[in-house]
Order: structure tokens, then C-alpha cells, then sequence
């Protein structure tokens, strides 16, 4: 018997029946003795509705009436399925994030987990309870309702699986687990039997948006065995777990992608101690994450600098140079808002030399310019003209992913214990 | 400059454009330099949507669950009416039951508030900031969700206003007072300006359904000055306040009636010791309210009980009186579900001998029979035909209440102080 933390998105639990087939699979499990954790978003939808009639009543809705607004619809679909579970004739509870308790910093709209009072719900789970936790939410140190900001319902599972030592954490969702590259690019990619948390973490910011970043870091500290699967089947999906042995023994686990790129040059800035942080601090301070950063070195104490934000960004980072062209001493500012990022990552990529040039080779040889190169211990992303983008996906994937998986070995929640 | 707890019903925030009507009457008291505690009930249909998500999961949904569900309801309300205020430049906050933090019993559907701690609430107002607390909820010792019942949110500003020792109550509503006969029977019914504490627990029962009963109570219990009035307009609207003096010196402050009523009689029953227990005991512990019970006297050892419940729940009591015929004697059964309750309600009937006689005088003199008569120190109540509904309550008022005011005092806020 197993001690299993569940979380379902909001198309899981968007509608009545969805939340009546939820409550089904989680009987399923219970029946085999289990102990059952279940962590909900809101319905499909609600969150939007609920900030939609916050901007129809405030222009600018403070984050904190803003997460008290949101955090309802965590709350409704958690104790409808409570309702559901009983209906089938569980013993279940419905619990919030000042109940469980689940404390936060006081970052509204971004909040971080502190600590989870972890009795409360062990107490529930003992006597055969099933435990239903609206995920995305908790408190601050005053009792205020934060949230996690989205799809923060991933780090809420993942946390309450580390707190309670649960044997696994169940991500289900509208995607089956993950894929060697975009089925919509790559017909033949093929789904991930296991995955390291570092690869997807390098995987889950490159855009295969299966699991919420944050919520992988959790599962990495606390070494948390992670699943996800999809909610409408009930296929094996893929395991996010701690590398412990040579992995599948290929090079390179996956090919990502990223539209959501837009580059800003700054063309000819003096090149002296100090320039990065005069240009960067405020683009930080304004809440813009900057991905790729590139200097060439300069020989003449002139250089040009690039970067690139994400495309909602754009705008408002280039009025941010653009305001401080003189103080920055920039004599011209060139832009590209028709790029994208393609990565490969692999652990394997640590131990074998010349990843990094065969990538070079395959984009040349589809005669694809290189724009940025960016690199890390098991990643290497490059900025190419946003048209290439399958192109280069494709090329990649038919050059470092094997055809055939290197293993088919098929993990479940009761291997994962 | 006073201490204001302002409530106000589903219908006044029952839209984004409501919401921010509430807003600016909000920030027109607060310019006046008043500290002000904004009670909100959930957005009007929002509790009859959850709770019939409830339905469509569970055929009957627990108690627990279906409290946390709709509790969601005002916590909605009331983070759109914070973020209202701040758009209009006011500092605002919104608070539920757990932060407030608004103590009650376990009991689920229908808790009673046990404590409130105002330290949180008056350090919020000392800074000038507009308290928004969600009506109609709380928590209990072990920090379950519980509600207040159908109304609760009239309890929970009357409580507050109690806990803060606020100047007065103020219940914005749909209806601009309590008035001394429905409108739609009596069209020259008024509003009356002032009442007692008494007299509205008489009116509220009988079906003036403008304040909910406990609200009264708790009024009633710490004193404070409740104001019913109109959110759709300036005008003052009742004051419900403790009996000082001889209010308006009238007789009978108001004709009230109810037409949800049925009738069962148990014919021919022996008049034994523990009758009316072994009758009322199982019907009670079904949580049904029997309103007027009354037995004849008898000489021959052999009578009729004759008693009156909610129509809603007479199929209920009727099955369970069936069910035991044997165990209590009884020789037949009667029903009558088109039976409806009649009042006349006054402090002035205290003092004032032949008040009954004349009701059944006016009455006899329009041909209506009275099936049941029941008294208290200021009402008389009697049972009649549901088709004479209408013209007894017209004699009444015609018969008792002056046609014109006996004062015009309109009592505002400000007065009641």
C-alpha cells in the first residue's frame, strides 16, 4: 500500500462528468488500499472568468483581493470532488490552503511554498480518508491567501508528495507524458519511458509544457518521484526521476522548441565594466525575464550586445533601452521579433565530446543560420530565423533521437514505490 | 465620525456594474470620515449555481463539502468589492471567516457564531482602510468552513457589529424597509420608522421577510441599531432598535402573513401524559419546524391535536405520523395544505386589554373562520382558509393601523449614533 499524491488539471476536473470520471479513477485506486492525496485546479475556464470580472470592476486589480478572487475556483472544484468521491462511497474531505496548512511567503500572484503542516492530513488519510487539496494556493505568515502563480497546482502536488514522503506524485493531464520533440513537427517522436528532473527542467523551460518548472525543482530537492500521465487513459505516461544509472544510454533525450522569442540588439555600446548591469537591472526590476544574453568580445572597446525576452516583453524592454540610449551610449538598436529557440538536451551530452558541433553540421547542412548559441552542462540552444523552426526540429530529432526507443521499459505508480 | 458595518444582500452585488455601485455608496461614507466594515452575500443566483453543481456530483451532497462550496460564493463578492474601492482611490481589503477570524459552532448549513476577533478588523480600519468581510461563513474549532444558513450574511454584519461595538447596522437590501402590511395586499401600507427589537423577531418569523431572525436576535442581545434600507436609492429606510419609549403609540405595528403553511390533525386522540412528546419528539429530531400546536381541552379523555409546519415539509411529518398511528392512538388523521397564518403584531398590545376580541370581531364581520388562534405578549395569530388570505389582511389593516404616520421621524445613520 502506497501512499499516492494525485493532481489533476483544470480540462481533468473542467465540467461535472469530468470531475464524476476523476472521482472514479481515485476510487480505483483506493480500492487497492492505497492512501490518496488528491490535488485539483480550478475547473477549466474559471480562473479566467474569475480576472476577467476583476478587470471589469478595477482597472489595475491589486494582487492581493486578485489571489482571494482566484484562489475560489481551487476551491470549488476540491469540494466537488469531494462531493463525487463520497457520492461513490469514499470517506473524503475537501481541504484548503489555510486548512492543510500550506505557508507561503507573502509574493502574491508568485508565492512560495515555506512549509506544509503535513498532520493534518496524515490524521485525514489514517482512518481511510481520501484528502482533497485545492491546489495553486496558500497562506502568508498573516493569514492572507496567496497563489502560486500558474500552473501552480503542479508545485502544490509535488510539494504536499515531499512533505508527506508519498511514494510518487501523479501529474494527470490533457497530454500523455513526454515526447522526444512536438508530435505536431515530429510524427515520430516518441514518448519518454523516464527522464531525469535535469533534463526536464531544461526540457519544461524550452516549451514542452507538461509540468510546471517550479514544480520540478520541488520534485529535485525532495527527490519526489513525479508521473505524468495523461487523466484520459490509462497508459503509463512518463517518470521525472532522479538519474541514478546511465539513462536509456542515448546522447540527447529530447529536441525543444520556443516561439515565444523576440532579440534586441544594441549596436555599437562602449564595451566597459558595468554596461550589463546598467542595461539588465532594469529590465529585471520591471519583471522581464531575459533569456539568452550574448557579448562578443570587442577589440576596439566597441560591442554589440543581444538578447532575447519573451515576445509579450518586447515592447516594453525595447521603450526600456530605447529611453536610455544616451546613458548607455548605444548608437543604434536592431530587433528581431521572428525568431526561435531550438534546443537539444541529453544527459548524456556530459560525457561525450562534439554534440555541440554535430548540431552546427545537421542546421548547416539544411542551410540554417545560427543566430545566438547558448549553451549548458546538458543542453545546447540555438536562435535561428523563426521559419526554420521545423526544419530545424525535424533535422535535429532525425539526428540524435533513435527511431526505435533504446528501452521499453514501461514504469507505473506501483514500480515507482 | 462613527463605526459602520454596512451589509449588503446578493442582489446589490449581483453585477459587476452593482458591485461598483456599492463601491462608490462605500466611498461616499468613508469621504464623511466613517471607519467602514462592508459585509457582502454572495453574487444573487451564485449559491444556487454552486449548490447545484453539488447536486449534479453527489445525490446528497454532505454538509462539510457543500459549505465549502459555497462559501466560495462571498468570497468572490468580496474580493471584487475590495478591488471596486481601490479602483475608486480607497484602500481596501478583503476577509473571510478564517481571517477574520469569525468563530462558530460544527454544525454545518446552519452554524452559530461563537466568537469573533476584532483585533485584525479595527487594526485594518485604523489606517483608514474599508474592511470587505464574506458574509455567511465561518470557521470552527478545527478550522472547517461552516455557514451561517440561508440569510447568514445579515447575522454576520449584525455580529460583527457587535464585536466592534459599531454605531449601527446598516442592511442594504431590495426592499426600503419594514412596512405594516405587505404592499402587493395593502397598497397603502407604510414604511414604519422605527421598530423593536421585538416586534421585528415577531414580523421577521411571520414572514416579512426582510432581516433574517437571528440577525434580530444577536441585534436584540448586544443592542445595535439596525437600519434596513434600500440599496437602490438615499432614503432612510426602518430602524430596528431597542424599545426606549412608546413607539409611535399605536396598538399594532404591522399585519403580517404566511402562506407556508399546512395543517395536520390527529383526531380523537387519548389525552394521556406524554402525547404531545411522542408526537413532536420525532419530528423535531427531523429538523422540522412545527409552528402552532394546539389541543382542546378535553372531558372525555379523548382529543384533537391540531399543529402547523412549513408546506415543504408536510408530506415529511404527515408520513411520519402515519407511520406510528398505532403507538399514539390515534383514531384518524385530517390535513389541510391551503391554510395561511394571519398577525397583527404591537408592543402597544401589552398594555391594552380587547385587542383579540376586535381582530375577531373585523374578521367574523367579513365572514372569515379562524381555524387556529395562537398569542404571545405582542402578536395574536390565527389560522384561516388560504383564500381569505388577502382580505384578512386588509381588515386588519385597515382596522388597526392608522392611515397616517403617528410621526415622521426618519432615522438615519448619522441619528443613531
Amino acid at each position: 500500500m502506497a501512499l499516492i499524491v494525485q493532481k489533476y488539471g483544470g480540462t481533468s476536473v473542467g465540467s461535472v462528468e469530468r470531475i464524476r470520471e476523476v472521482a472514479k479513477r481515485v476510487a480505483a485506486y483506493q480500492r487497492q488500499g492505497h492512501r490518496i492525496v488528491v490535488v485539483v485546479s480550478a475547473m477549466a475556464g474559471e480562473t479566467n472568468r474569475l480576472l476577467d470580472l476583476a478587470r471589469q470592476v478595477a482597472r489595475r486589480p491589486s494582487e492581493r483581493e486578485s489571489d482571494a478572487l482566484v484562489a475560489s475556483g481551487e476551491q470549488v472544484s476540491a469540494a466537488l470532488l469531494a462531493l463525487a468521491l463520497q457520492d461513490l462511497g469514499l470517506k473524503a474531505a475537501s481541504f484548503l490552503g489555510h486548512q492543510v496548512r500550506i505557508a507561503t511567503d507573502s509574493a502574491f500572484g508568485r508565492a512560495r511554498i515555506q512549509s506544509i503542516d503535513k498532520h493534518r492530513l496524515l490524521a485525514t488519510l489514517a482512518d481511510g480518508t481520501v484528502a482533497v487539496v485545492a491546489g495553486f494556493q496558500g497562506v502568508d505568515r498573516d493569514n492572507n491567501i496567496t497563489t502560486l502563480g500558474r500552473g501552480g497546482s503542479d508545485t502544490t502536488g509535488v510539494a504536499l508528495a515531499a512533505a508527506l514522503g508519498a511514494d510518487v506524485c501523479e501529474i494527470f493531464t490533457d497530454v500523455d507524458g513526454v515526447y522526444t520533440g512536438d508530435p505536431r513537427i515530429v510524427p515520430h517522436a516518441r514518448k519518454l519511458g523516464r527522464v531525469s528532473y535535469d533534463e526536464m527542467l531544461e526540457l519544461a523551460s524550452l516549451g514542452a509544457k507538461v509540468l510546471q518548472i517550479r514544480a520540478v525543482e520541488f520534485a529535485k530537492r525532495y527527490r519526489v518521484p513525479v508521473h505524468v500521465r495523461s487523466s484520459f487513459g490509462d497508459e503509463p505516461g512518463t517518470m521525472v526521476i532522479e538519474e541514478d544509472k546511465p539513462m536509456e544510454n542515448v546522447l540527447v533525450s529530447g529536441v525543444a522548441h520556443d516561439r515565444d522569442q523576440a532579440k534586441i540588439t544594441l549596436l555599437r555600446v562602449p564595451d566597459r565594466p558595468g554596461l550589463a548591469a546598467k542595461v539588465f537591472g532594469p529590465i529585471a526590476a520591471a519583471g522581464i525575464v531575459v533569456d539568452m544574453i550574448i557579448q562578443n568580445a570587442s577589440a576596439d572597446g566597441i560591442t554589440d550586445l543581444t538578447f532575447t525576452v519573451p515576445r509579450g516583453d518586447f515592447q516594453k524592454a525595447l521603450s526600456m533601452v530605447r529611453g536610455d540610449e544616451g546613458g548607455l551610449g548605444v548608437q543604434g538598436i536592431a530587433t528581431d521579433t521572428k525568431v526561435a529557440k531550438v534546443s537539444i538536451v541529453g544527459l548524456g551530452m556530459r560525457s561525450h565530446a562534439g554534440v555541440a558541433a554535430r548540431m552546427f553540421e545537421v542546421l548547416a547542412g539544411e542551410g540554417i543560420n545560427i543566430q545566438m548559441i547558448s549553451t549548458s552542462e546538458i543542453k545546447i540552444s540555438v536562435v535561428v530565423d523563426e521559419k526554420y523552426t521545423e526544419l530545424a526540429v525535424r533535422a535535429l530529432h532525425d539526428a540524435f533521437i533513435p527511431s526505435r526507443p533504446a528501452e521499453s521499459r514501461r514504469p507505473s505508480a506501483q514500480e515507482s514505490r
